[in-house]
């Protein structure tokens, strides 16, 4: 595998996000969702993504996301012109600190750009909660018969909790390839479709729905919706011992 | 196309279910459900399902499903015996009757078999109701690379309102064939593996995670897991134009 001169270590990428403005929270913040992609084998939402940042349009590394509803059972999040990984950080430090008795939806408005979902969603889970998180990107993919892109590449993250320490973490993208991975140059832009190959009509379809279903709760722009909620069970050892060590998604 | 001996017209499917001992409303509920998949190309959830209904364990047509938390962001249903065809039907009537302000997590436990997702979900969204819902079903997806069965199908279905009248339905089953399917005599068992071809760990991915958020969240055996929300905005007519006459998910 060729290095990529893009891969940077965690000092370095402290050290850049600084160079942009960031604060010492919002660096480590970012950092660490970098370096964690990195890690997890995810470059193209990785620390290849800083020098990136520096071309985000308006990037104002001062913003800070506001919780402007915040129910027992309903949250609204405003960027207010954060980037969307500091959306989603907050609206997990805010989960955690203050979680639904029971369940709880938290929709985020113009909250890109928002990186790994399930990176977000692990938090959650190793925090106790039980959390479904997608939300849209730009318009990448389009109809399977063709015509211009109409969804997202909107992954869907599920991570839940579990006794033996280690949750669950689906994240899955409904395109064969991610932007990520284009930007990363591991990918062709055009295996940027839903994937599928012959039912690449399914992974469309949830495209389309996750893409609506969070314009219609969050408004325009880009956004998240997330579901929270305490579990009341532990499935996940039950399920690791039926898959008798087979890898898991999430597992490293 | 070969007829099917076991479709049926809405008239015997009123009667045979009356023969089940079903009451009139049961009768009501699960004959329309029943006939629209029939009428929507999955018969696999249709009529064809009466007889099978037959042999149902522990089948009793008097039982009714029961509410047993209410609150404004949460609710939790026990089947108390009720199929999942009854449960849904309930939990969608007090849905409309008694809307969420924002929000709302709807938990049902117990509640085997759901049918076709995408149809209770259109019915909340014809009330106006923008719905994301999932349900576990008896495991029958094995890992892509081998294994025992870990998870069911576990379809995903969103349906989002629109002011134009028509909503979308996106429902998605993870495997690429459907038990349905298998039943109803249009696919073999060995395609109920997770769709996706080479990418089929995606899939499986997604089964993993809706069978764990929906096991965590209800608790043992087979259940359903609801987002039902008030719409902020109104994205189907704006998406439909960008679409510009292609085929939509739930369109006929």
């Amino acid at each position: 595998m060729e290095a990529s001169p893009s891969l940077v270590t965690p000092d370095d990428a402290v050290a850049r996000l600084r160079a942009l403005g960031f604060g010492e929270r919002e660096t480590e913040i970012l950092a660490e969702h970098f370096v964690d992609a990195d890690a997890r084998g995810k470059p193209g939402h990785g620390t290849s993504r800083i020098d990136w940042l520096a071309s985000w349009p308006g990037l104002d590394p001062t913003a800070r996301p506001e919780r402007v509803v915040a129910e027992e059972g309903y949250e609204r999040w405003e960027s207010r012109g954060a980037l969307g990984y500091l959306v989603l950080a907050a609206v997990v430090e805010a989960q955690l600190a203050w979680p639904p008795a029971r369940a709880r939806v938290v929709v985020a408005h113009n909250s890109a750009p928002t990186g790994v979902l399930g990176y977000w969603a692990r938090k959650l889970a190793e925090g106790g909660l039980v959390t479904a998180v997608t939300a849209t990107s730009p318009r990448r993919l389009g109809h399977p018969e063709g015509g211009p892109p109409l969804t997202g590449t909107n992954p869907l993250a599920i991570a839940v909790p579990s006794s033996d320490g280690e949750p669950i973490v689906a994240d899955v993208s409904m395109a064969k390839a991610t932007h990520g991975d284009a930007l990363a140059g591991r990918a062709p832009l055009e295996d940027i479709v839903p994937f599928g190959g012959d039912q690449a009509y399914k992974a469309f379809a949830l495209a389309v729905g996750l893409q609506l279903l969070v314009e219609a709760l969050a408004g325009d722009g880009l956004g998240a919706v997330l579901l929270v909620a305490r579990p009341e069970a532990d499935p996940v050892p039950a399920f690791r011992a039926l898959a008798d060590g087979a890898r898991l998604p999430g597992d490293r």
